[in-house]
């Protein structure tokens, strides 16, 4: 069974697909490749499990790939050169389409360089990891990081398709399953408090990757995400609510040099964000300590490193972009599917979440 | 005396304002300054004639500068990466303006950066060349260069505005405002016989800078330049006959690796896109003869450097963008004002250019 999403952008609308085997669905893939090239773009572990199954799905086209090394720390304007040169090299023409095979370090890279090879050419992302599927490869965001912090270079570039094959998360390692858990429960806490509860029944049926749990998960998470990103593209208002933990987990991300995975920081950095917001009187201490409680279910960590100090969390969150003319933009929540991007908040309650350590969410 | 055009873009449209001390116009510059911060992006040779002028303009705001290397060999991945660095390292927002103060390379450099800076920020193009101010500045194209090829790296961004001091053109070498005279002469042959014309009666006016004459050559090459990307931002079909010259232009470019400035690469490129479009029976010889006459009147080089083979062009204008899957297409002319884009011309025409040396027009 395949089911479609449509991420409504006008005439920058695009399905998301989601299926088993569409790997191999060269009916339905090559319909969304208008040219005769196609460069698959993929990573050293995950061209050694599916390179060659899209290789042959795209044999009708002159097909080749330019495989990455694998890791956030190649995230970086250093490989985006190298796959530009790997364009240039084999000769793609404006016509040709990029295809990010791989998680969401490979589809933003993907899609940076889809967005100005040449000043933009097509590109599709082939999803192959639960963070990706849900969350990264919907909704056109592109980019790399700076040393100085993360997806400071980019652009807004939809793809023609998202193609999420839930076969391939079967052989995605415990870990990065669980990170992408991380930003299926967000959905739950920004938008959809009864998603939130599913999640809280079903944190067994995930753990186990069951089938039918799985898929719910996905399209649900998919369907906020576009509903999301459809009312506010270019994030100039209700789009950021996307970010909710974003801030304190790239601040965590970049201060230990991507020692956590993405999903990781942003489940510790969800905590925090309830944190603040509970110290704030925004959110009730029962809902911030649910929140901390359905991640910790899944194994994630739940609070920052403890030799992380205040200081260096708030130096860190003063690059963020989130920072409008000097003041700090926080995504806070008023309960669960009700989160907010604001500026206002009291200041003590977040030197107070900052300096809390171990103890978020819990008194 | 002001005068004031606007690229009709929909949401994206901006003013180009033509006049003089426009550099010192408090008032109207921060009208496009909608954050706190500016950044003025320029290279040293223009730093030293109007950097602390523009500087003082935006007294109000928070401005720094970044100062770039001059020359089109900087035009690279690497120095958008020191701009980048620059923003970082100044810790400028989401809401700051750049501003781009110098001539096509600047403006390439610092409208991509722009596009790309935290995934777009505002900017305003302060072109100080004839080239910048008639072409580059003016429609949305932003890009590097990679070593196989120019502007391969890039993006469509639009600025907030094109502030064209013509003052500044007063302090300009000869030699570079003549390469900009090459591109006003284009908008005569692909848009405008009366202006070709006119151009024809008032060589000796331009060539001395004569401000009336200056005037009416940037309104009318700005107004043809506007007018075309208002009906075509993304060059899906109509913009790319601003392109005339530019297949051919850029090989040279290429090959003989920058020694020629772009507008003299385009001088010699017109008339090498005359030539074939008069080998195709497209053009008459007399007109072909005309476009030649006239840039070799402002000085301008008319035929390739005789070391340049036609093996060596064909392969160079292989990897231009203007390939659309194998088949190159070209801009041609059928006349004064009458350029088209096709890829349906006689390959023998193209090669007799190719081979033609310096009897380009002439027989």
């Amino acid at each position: 069974m395949i089911s479609t999403l449509t991420v409504e952008l006008g005439e920058r609308s695009y399905p998301i697909l989601v299926g088993s085997d569409l790997l191999r669905d060269t009916t339905r893939l090559s319909s969304f490749v208008s040219g005769r090239q196609v460069c698959i773009v993929t990573n050293e572990t995950v061209a050694a499990l599916y390179l060659e199954t899209l290789r042959n799905t795209f044999a009708g086209f002159a097909v080749d790939a330019c495989v990455l090394p694998d890791g956030e720390q190649y995230k970086t304007l250093a490989t985006y050169g190298t796959l530009i040169d790997h364009l240039m090299a084999n000769r793609h023409a404006r016509t040709t389409t990029l295809v990010a095979l791989g998680g969401g370090v490979i589809g933003d890279i993907t899609g940076f360089a889809a967005a100005t090879y040449q000043r933009g050419v097509a590109f599709i992302q082939v999803p192959t990891t639960l963070l990706a599927l849900v969350d990264s490869s919907v909704g056109g965001k592109t980019a790399v990081n700076h040393p100085s912090g993360k997806n400071m270079i980019g652009a807004f570039y939809q793809p023609r398709a998202v193609i999420a094959d839930l076969e391939t998360l079967r052989t995605l390692p415990q870990r990065e399953y669980l990170a992408g858990i991380a930003e299926v429960v967000k959905y739950g806490v920004i938008r959809d408090a009864e998603f939130f509860a599913w999640l809280e029944h079903n944190v067994a049926a995930l753990l186990a990757r069951d089938r039918d749990a799985l898929n719910h998960a996905v399209i649900t998470s998919c369907r906020i995400k576009a509903a999301v990103v459809g009312a506010d593209e270019r994030e100039d208002g209700v789009r950021a609510i996307l970010n909710f933990g974003h801030t304190f987990g790239h601040a965590i991300e970049t201060l230990t040099r991507y020692e956590y995975l993405h999903g990781e920081s942003i489940s510790i950095g969800m905590v925090m964000a309830a944190d603040t917001s509970k110290r704030c009187g925004m959110l009730g201490a029962g809902t911030a300590h649910r929140i901390k409680a359905l991640l910790a279910a899944f194994g994630l960590p739940v609070v920052p490193p403890g030799n992380l100090t205040a200081a260096a969390l708030r130096g860190a969150m003063g690059v963020d972009k989130k920072v409008v003319d000097g003041r700090i933009r926080l995504v806070l929540t008023h309960g669960l599917g009700d989160a907010v991007v604001t500026d206002r908040f009291d200041p003590a309650a977040l030197e107070a979440t900052l300096t809390a350590g171990g103890r978020l969410c819990e008194d």
